[in-house]
C-alpha cells in the first residue's frame, strides 16, 4: 500500500512541544517508528510550515497514493483551503493529532478539516499514526 | 488483556440507522467481528440507554479491566456526569464513533466525554472500534 | 389502532404544577379523558422519569405498534439520546406538549426531540393528547 | 362556530414548495378539504403575502369569529407586530404550519409569534388545519 | 409648526394592551389630548399596520412638514426599512413609545429605527407625545 | 428578453442616500440608462415600499417574464417572505444592490433572500444592474 | 416642585467631547438654561465621578425631593448597583442622554440603568434636560 | 427533623476526585460527619448515577420528609427533569456542592436545579453539608 | 474569632427591595441577628455603597481578621477589581446573598467575585449570613 | 485594457468538485471562455494555493493593471492579510465566487475580503467572471 | 517632562499576587525603580482602587501634565467611564499593564479604556512602565 | 545583541495604508529608523507575506538570535500555527503592531499570537519597534 503522510506546521519541532500533549518523540523518531510497526507499506513523509504547499501534496495525491494521513497542526482549526481539498481528494483520508484536542484550548475544539477526511484519531501522541495506518489497511481489505 | 466495551444509548439499534453514518453492521456483528481480530483480548460487552447504568460501569472498570472503549451514543454531546465518570477511572480509556461526527449535525460536535479519555476514534464505523483496540494494546507496550 | 402513549419525568404529578400552563388534569385523568374520547383505539400507557425507560419503549414500539404520541418532558429539550431514538423508530410519531412552550422559559424553547417526529402539538394542555391522537387517525387514512 | 383562517405570504402557491415539508394540496384543495371534514362550521379563509392586512384581520376577529387559525408563514418568525396584534385578540387562537419546523433551517425554529397563541401545531401537512379545528371544538365544550 | 404623528401597527388598539406598559388611552383620545396641549400646532395624525404605507408617508414628509414623530410599534426592532426611509427624511425626527422598552422583552430593547432619528423618548405613556412634540419646539428655536 | 426589475423600499429615493454607497443616480435615472444599454430587451420595472407587494410581483413572475432582477433593499436581511416566494419562483433570478454590503453596518451582511436567488452582485451601483442584465443574457445562452 | 438633578461620570467636562453628539454647552450652561426655562422649580444639581456618591444621592432623594433626573453616564450601561438603587427609590425617576446612544457604540446601547426608572430619553443634547423636565411636570399633574 | 439527602452521579466515589475541588472525604465518611454533628436528626441518605431515581425520590419527598438536600453532581447543569421535580417538591430544598463552582469549568456555572430550590451552598467540601443542615434547622424555626 | 462583614452597594435599604427575594430584615437588624445568634464572635459591620471603599476593606482583612464574610451586591457580576482583591486577601472568605440567585435575572447568574471566594451561600435572606459564620467556625476548626 | 485574473485555493481543480455549486468548467477552460468572449483586453492569469502568493501579485498589481479580478476561494472567509493587501491596492477590484456564497455551510458567508473590494459577484459559475470583467469596461467608462 | 503615573485597584499589593503574572515588585520598588531609571523626568504618582478617584484624576491631567501613564487595573476591562474620562485627556496617554492579558481569562482580553490612549504596553511587569515612559520621550521629541 | 525583527503581510507597504493608523514610514525607513537609535545591536529584518515562511524563521529563531520582535500584521488575529511556532521559540519575544488594535474593527481585537510572546506594544506606529528593542534591552539586564 501506498501512503502519503503530510504534517503541517510545527509538527517539525514536536520533540520541544508540551510533553504530556505531544509525547517526547521527534517527527524523525515518528517516522522511523512507522516504518518499523508497517515495513510493508511504502510511506512517503512531507512536512511543511506552509499552507499552500499542504494543498499542493493532497491535489496530487489521488493519483500518486492508496491513502492520506494528515496531521495539519494548527490548520485543521482555521483552513477552509485544506478542508477543500480534502474534499476533493478521492483516496481515503485520516487525519490525526497527537494529543487530545477535546481537552485543550476552545480554538483547538472546531475541527474544520476532519469533516472532510473519513475520520480522525486524536490523543494517542505518536500512535495516532500508526493506528490510522492500521485503520487504513483495514478499510481497503 | 481485559477490555470492557460500552456502548451507549441506540447502539442496540444501529443497523437500522443512515448507511452512509453508521454502515450496516448490528451491534451483535461487530462483536464477532472484534472476537474474530482479536481473538487472544477478554472482551466484556455492554450495552445500555441509561446514562446511570453506564455510570455504574465506567465506576467499576477500574478494578476489573485493563481498559476500557466506550461509544456513548449521544451522552458524548450532554453528559457532564458520564464525563466526571471517566475522569475518576484510572485505567486507559478510548471514545469510539462510528460516524464522522465533525460532518454531522453542529450538536455533534461538541465533544464532553471525550475530554476525560485518553483520546478518541470517529468515523471508520464498525472499525473504530478495531482501531481503539489495537491502539490499547500499542499503549501497553 | 394501537397507540403507545409515553409521558417523561414529572407528568406523573402534572396536577402539582402550575394550573395556567399544565391545567388541571392529573395524568390518570388525561388516560381516562383519552380513553372516553376515543374508545375504539387500544392503549397502552407508560410514564417514567427515567431517559433510558423511555427509550427502551421507543425502541420497541415500531414492532408492537401504529401510532406514538410521546411527551418528553424535560427531556425534549436536552436529550439527543431520545431523538436518535425517535429517528430509528418507523411507524407515525407526535410529540405533545401540555404548555406552549413558545411562551415559556428559553431553555424550553429548544425542540430538540421534535425534530424526530411527524409533527408536534403544544399548549393545549390534556387536549394536546386528544388533538395527537385525532391526527394519528387523520395521517393513517 | 364561527371561524376564521388566515394565511401569509406564499401559502396562495404551496402546491409549488417542496412536497416533503408542505404536501401536494394547494391552498384551493385545503380549504375544500377543510370544509368537507367539517361541514357544520362556518369558515372564513383569507390569505395575503401583505403583514399589515394580516393585522387588520387580527385586529378585527374578536368581535365576528369564535376562534382563529392562523398560518403566518415566513412572519412566524420575524413579525412583533402580528405577535403583538395576537397579543391583543381575545378569541381562542391557534397557529398552525404545514410542515415540522423543529427539522428546517435555524431560522425557521424561532417561535415569534406562537408565544401569543393559545397553542401551535406543526408537521402535519394540510392536517394540520385539520387538527387545529378538532382543538378550537373541544377547547370550546 | 406643521407636524406629522405616525403610529405603526397595532396602535389603533392600545387600549386593549397592558395598562401597566401602555396606559389606559385610546389613540383617540390620545390625539384630543395633543391637540389640547398644543392648540396652536397644526397635527398630521396617520396610524398603519403597514410598513410600506409607514415608509411611503416617511418619504413624503420632508417637503410636507416641520417635524415628525412616529411610534413604530412592533417595527421599531425589525424594520431596516423604516430606519432607511427615515435616515433620507431631512427634517426633525423623534421616536417614542408609551412603554419603557428598557424594562420589557429582550427582543423590544433592539432599538434600529431609532438610530436614524433625532432622539427617542421611552416609558411615558400618552405622555411620550406631548414630550416630544414639546422637544420639537425647543428644537425648533 | 422579458425581465421584471424589482426595487424595494426607499429606492424610490435613492439620489438622496450617501453619494458613496449608492451613487448619484436617481431611480428613474437608472431606468433610463438601463434601456439604453440594453435597447433589446422588453423590461418591466416596479418599485415598492411594501413588502407584501414585492411578494406578489415575485409570484406572477414566472408566468410572465424570463428573468427576474430584484434590489430587495432593506428586507434583504430581514424577510423569510420574499426570500420563500424566491424559492418558488422558477426563472432566474439575480439579486442585486447598489452598495458593497460587506464594507456596511452588521446587519446588512446577512443575505437572507440571496439564498434563493441564483446569484447577486453587490458593490457596483447603478451598474450592478447592468452587470446582473448582462448575466441574464449569458445564462440563457 | 423639588427635582434632584444627577449628573454621572465625565458630564462635568462635555464640552470637551464630540459636539455632534453632546452639543457644545458645558454642565455649568445646562444649569443656567434649566433655572432659566423653568424657573418655579427648586433645582438641585450634584455631579459626581463616583458610583457609590450617585448611589448615595438616589438613596436619599425619596425623602427629600418630588422627582429626579439622572444622566448616569457611562454607568448607564454597566452598574447593576445605580440600577438596584434606582429600583428601591419610590419618586418619579428619568433618565436621560445628550447623545443618541442608539446610533453610537455597541457597548452604548445596552441600557441597564433605564429599566428602573419611569421612563427614559435621549439625543436631544441640553434640551434633554428640558424634556426630562416638562415630562415631570405632566405626570405630576 | 426528618431529611433526605440525595447524592447524585459519581458522589459514591469523590475521595478519587481533586481533592482541592473535592477535599478528602468518601461519601461514607460525609455521612457519618453529618450523623455526629448533628445526633438527634433523623437521616435518609441516597445516592444514585440514574437521573430517573433522583427525580422519583424528589417526587416522594413532600410526604415523607421535612427537608431535602441535593447534591445533584453533574445533573445540576443538565437536567431540565431535576429541576422541574424540584419545583413540585414543596419541603425545603438546599442545593448543596462540594466545590466553588464559580471557579471551574464554564459547562459548571449554568444553575439550572439550584433556581427550583430554596438556596445553594457552594464550595465548603463536606461541610457544605453541614452548613445545609444548619440553615434547615434555621430556616424552620 | 474575628469576623469582617461587608455589605455592598444598596444593602443598607433592603428592607425596601421586594420582600418575596430580601426578605423583611434591615441591615441593622440583620446584624443585630448576627450578633444574637453568635454572641462569642467579635464581629466588624461595614456597608458602602463604594466599589473602592469595599476594595480598602478587603485588602486590608488579612492582617486583623480571621475571616472575611461578603455580600457585594451588585458589584458580585461586574467588579473585576472587587474580584482581584479577593484573591489577595488570605483568610477565609465566604460570599454570601440574601436572594437566590439562581432564579432571577441572567445579569445576577453571572459569579464574579464568588470564584475568588473560599465558597458561597445563596438564596436563605438574612439567614445566608448565620450560615456563612457557622461555615466559617467549622472550617477553622 | 489590462486585468490581472487571481485564482486562489482550489480552483486549479474545480471541475473535480461539485457540478451544483461550481459548474463542469476546468480553469483551463475558463480562461479559454474568457478570452473567447473579451478577446481585446489583455488578461493575466495567476492561480495558486499559497496566500502570501496571492498577496504578492495583489500588492503588484496597482503598478501593472488596470483592474483586478480575485476568486480567493476558501481565503475569501479567513484571510485578514489578503483584505489589507486589497485594501492598499489601488486599481479597480471585484471579488468573484462560482457558487451562491449565500446558500452554503455557515462558514463561507462571512465576507472578509470583499469588504476591500469595490464590489463581488457570486453564483454565476464561470460566468461569475464573465460579468466582472464587464463591470470593470463599464466602470472605467 | 511631567508625567501622571496613575495605577488602579489593587496594584497597592501586586506583590501579593502571582509571580509568573505580577513579577515581584512592590508598587513601592516600581516607583524607586521608575526614578532610578528616569531621573531627569518629573513623576507624580498616584494609586486608587476608586473609579471615580482615578477619573477626577485623568479629568485633571490635560491642564498639569506632558504626559499620562495608566495601569487601570480590572477597570480596564469594565469601565465605560475610565474609558470616556481618557477620550477627553488631550496629552499623551499610554496604558499598561504588568502581566500578558493575551494569556490570562477571557474576561481579562476585553480592552475598553485601552481605545482611547495612544497605545498600551502588557506583559512585561514593572519594566512596562518603564517601557512606556520612553516611548513618552520619543513620542514628544 | 542579536535580534530578528519579522514583519509580516503588507507591511512591506505600510506607506500606502492609513496614515492615522500607521504612520509615514516605510518598512525601509522604520529599519534605519532602528539602526540610527540603536546602533550597537546586531539587527536582522525578515518580512514575508507567507505564513509558512514567517513560521520557518520563527522555528530557527532560538538558536541564532538573543531576541524576537515580530509584528504578524493580520496574522496576529487568525493564525494558530504562528502561535504555535512562537510557543516552541525559547527566546525573549515581543509582538509589536503600529496601531492601536483595540480601536480599530472587532476582527483586529483578537489576540491570537501575542498569548505565546512575553508581551505586546501598539500603536506607536514606527515607535512601536523601538520600544520593543528598548525592552529587550531592559529585560536581559
Amino acid at each position: 500500500m501506498k501512503i502519503l503522510i503530510l504534517n503541517g506546521p510545527n509538527l517539525n519541532l514536536i520533540e520541544k512541544r508540551s510533553r504530556e500533549d505531544y509525547g517526547s518523540f521527534s517527527l524523525k523518531q515518528i517516522e522511523e517508528y512507522i516504518r518499523e510497526v508497517f515495513p510493508n507499506h511504502n510511506f512517503n513523509f512531507f512536512q511543511s510550515n506552509r499552507e499552500g504547499e499542504l494543498i499542493d501534496r493532497i491535489q496530487n495525491a489521488s493519483s500518486n497514493y492508496d491513502g492520506l494521513i494528515i496531521n495539519p497542526g494548527g490548520y485543521a482549526h482555521t483552513s477552509v483551503s485544506i478542508r477543500d481539498a480534502l474534499e476533493i481528494c478521492t483516496i481515503l483520508k485520516i487525519e490525526v493529532h497527537l494529543s487530545n484536542l477535546a481537552s485543550r484550548e476552545d480554538f483547538r475544539t472546531h475541527m474544520l478539516t476532519a469533516s472532510s477526511c473519513d475520520g480522525y484519531i486524536s490523543g494517542f501522541r505518536e500512535k495516532s499514526y500508526i493506528g490510522a495506518i492500521y485503520l487504513l489497511e483495514k478499510l481497503t481489505t
